[in-house]
């Protein structure tokens, strides 16, 4: 549900009903419902949702019908809109802590995340700079890494939040090519086919031959994508930054890695703003989320935008589903072998 | 003319002669009369420009029709289009020397530069990067910036052709502020108003208050910004990278000042490709360029773009008219104030 104090909790109550989602999943809303009925209003239709405890939750076999988990993890009586609080951080990180106990349990098959918000994050004592840090840490991933999905342009990133400086020291050419095959391992699943993927460069006009940096092409993404072109995959580079993103090149990859935070993020915001998806790769579990923060200058007016919710959901279904016909392939080609 | 085997020659002489550059300027074209009637081959009319040696260039006190300035630089008949040689990039360099000098001692209005060939240069012993760089010292700047002018965004840059990990040590107060004064500068004289620029931070998110990096948005960015602002001066920042460049962030500024090259450069190539203008500020004499290489693969078949290049015309002409008013001002408020 996100944060309680920002636009998760209507956005979300939106999706829950929404026959679009309904076509897609049976949606579980980890939150709570003293919020949910709150920012509704009247609108608030408890027939038309189903309210269980954590403990009831813990109980329930098989979803079939759409919940919402109440974690009673606020006063909803106490919260203000759109304003920073330890309590709200608090309570938007016990929702996501619950999801994640759910999703590697099995009991659902994917998490879709809502906005949080760092500051109120960080005031409830919980130091994670993120929802991918939490992830991370809390299903015990070693590496994982940061996609941005449209349909205008997908990019995956080798660094994502650390200081300008202390990018080239965190380069190898493992990660590179680690984030390499995330990235062609989730865009097969998406796509269903085998993707076309670029890398870029780190320096201007990708170093151009030592002109320019410390050869971290050479170094680095070049050896990468021998080695992932020589495990099969089809992917070219390192790419010159500042041409790969222009409409004439683009086309020609279904993903693009970038290096670093903003080579990533500067050409996707620009052309999939609040539209595109966040996908972390590399967990046990399937989870995607809004492109968009908490938004705490409209929160709780019902004025919020889902498209990036319902994005969201849309492309953790379609990994799901994959995943369901990757595994029923390898158990009938295991039957049929025996 | 830029580099003879490349597109330089033929859009240079369509420039010559046409009507829309003819209102903006008296157009000299500094290169081979050579190379433009192999290139031109029967097109070319010797009746509709005058082609006069460099002797009798510098004998002519004011230009009034269009010339062509023979430099002589190169046996045209050696030329492969299309193709690296030393040749070629010595006498790319050659024109540009020619140029700067008339430029230098007031013969003409600007210098407009078109593309270059890189390796050919080298080859040639010029031991330059680029263009920027040649004009930087021919002219004894000491400090220049480039800035990309477009009609959708226009950008300059803080540093550029150095590598990416070089970045961070190349800032200081100093030289932010530097590059703020002079885009507001060449800005006003294009928009003929005071404009309104942002600064962009070097870290993700502009560093999140020393969450990312060292603060050099607080150590740098900050305090050129608030001396510019005491300066008069409408500019904002720190500001975040991958925010400002979306579409509703964008349009609050004239012009953004970046960091570094890829910072400015992937945002300004998504919209402005091979149309947008390069202008290189803080030099003594005006000089634009196009914003694109040589098109070697393109090279002698007529077919190439003039985009680019009337844009660069029209710039350094709108900036040399400009120039001309202010001296005509300051002269005019000098003669009223005896």
């Amino acid at each position: 549900m996100g944060d309680p104090a920002g636009i998760g909790p209507e956005i979300c109550l939106r999706a829950l009903t929404e026959p679009a989602v309904r076509k897609l999943c049976v949606p579980v809303l980890f939150g709570d419902a003293g919020v949910l009925k709150r920012v509704a209003g009247r609108k608030f239709n408890a027939n038309a949702v189903c309210v269980v405890s954590l403990s009831e939750f813990s109980k329930i076999k098989t979803v079939t019908e759409p919940l919402v988990v109440d974690c009673v993890a606020i006063d909803a009586t106490k919260i203000k809109p759109g304003k920073v609080s330890a309590a709200c951080g608090r309570a938007g990180y016990v929702y996501i802590e619950q999801a994640i106990r759910a999703a590697l349990t099995g009991k659902i098959a994917g998490v879709v995340t809502a906005p949080i918000h760092k500051e109120s994050l960080n005031l409830s004592g919980v130091k994670f700079p993120g929802h991918t840090e939490i992830f991370t840490a809390l299903t015990k991933t070693k590496r994982s890494c940061m996609m941005l999905y449209s349909d205008k342009l997908t990019v995956s990133m080798v660094t994502t939040h650390i200081g300008y400086h202390e990018v080239p020291q965190k380069l190898s050419v493992e990660r590179v090519l680690h984030v390499i095959e995330l990235t062609a391992q989730t865009m097969k699943q998406i796509l269903g086919r085998a993707p076309r993927l670029g890398v870029c460069g780190l320096n201007p006009h990708a170093g151009e031959h030592g002109l320019f940096g410390r050869r971290e092409e050479e170094k680095f993404v070049a050896p990468a994508v021998k080695r992932a072109q020589r495990k099969g995959l089809r992917v070219e580079g390192p790419l010159v930054p500042d041409a790969v993103f222009t409409t004439g090149q683009r086309c020609k990859y279904d993903a693009i890695v970038t290096l670093y935070h903003d080579q990533g993020h500067i050409p996707f915001k620009m052309l999939a703003f609040d539209t595109g998806v966040n996908i972390t790769l590399g967990l046990p579990i399937i989870r995607t989320s809004v492109d968009h923060g908490t938004a705490f200058d409209i929160a709780w007016q019902g004025t919020a935008d889902s498209t990036s919710l319902y994005s969201a959901i849309s492309v953790a279904a379609n990994l799901a589903a994959r995943k369901n016909l990757t595994a029923e392939n390898a158990r009938n080609t295991k039957r049929n072998s025996q």
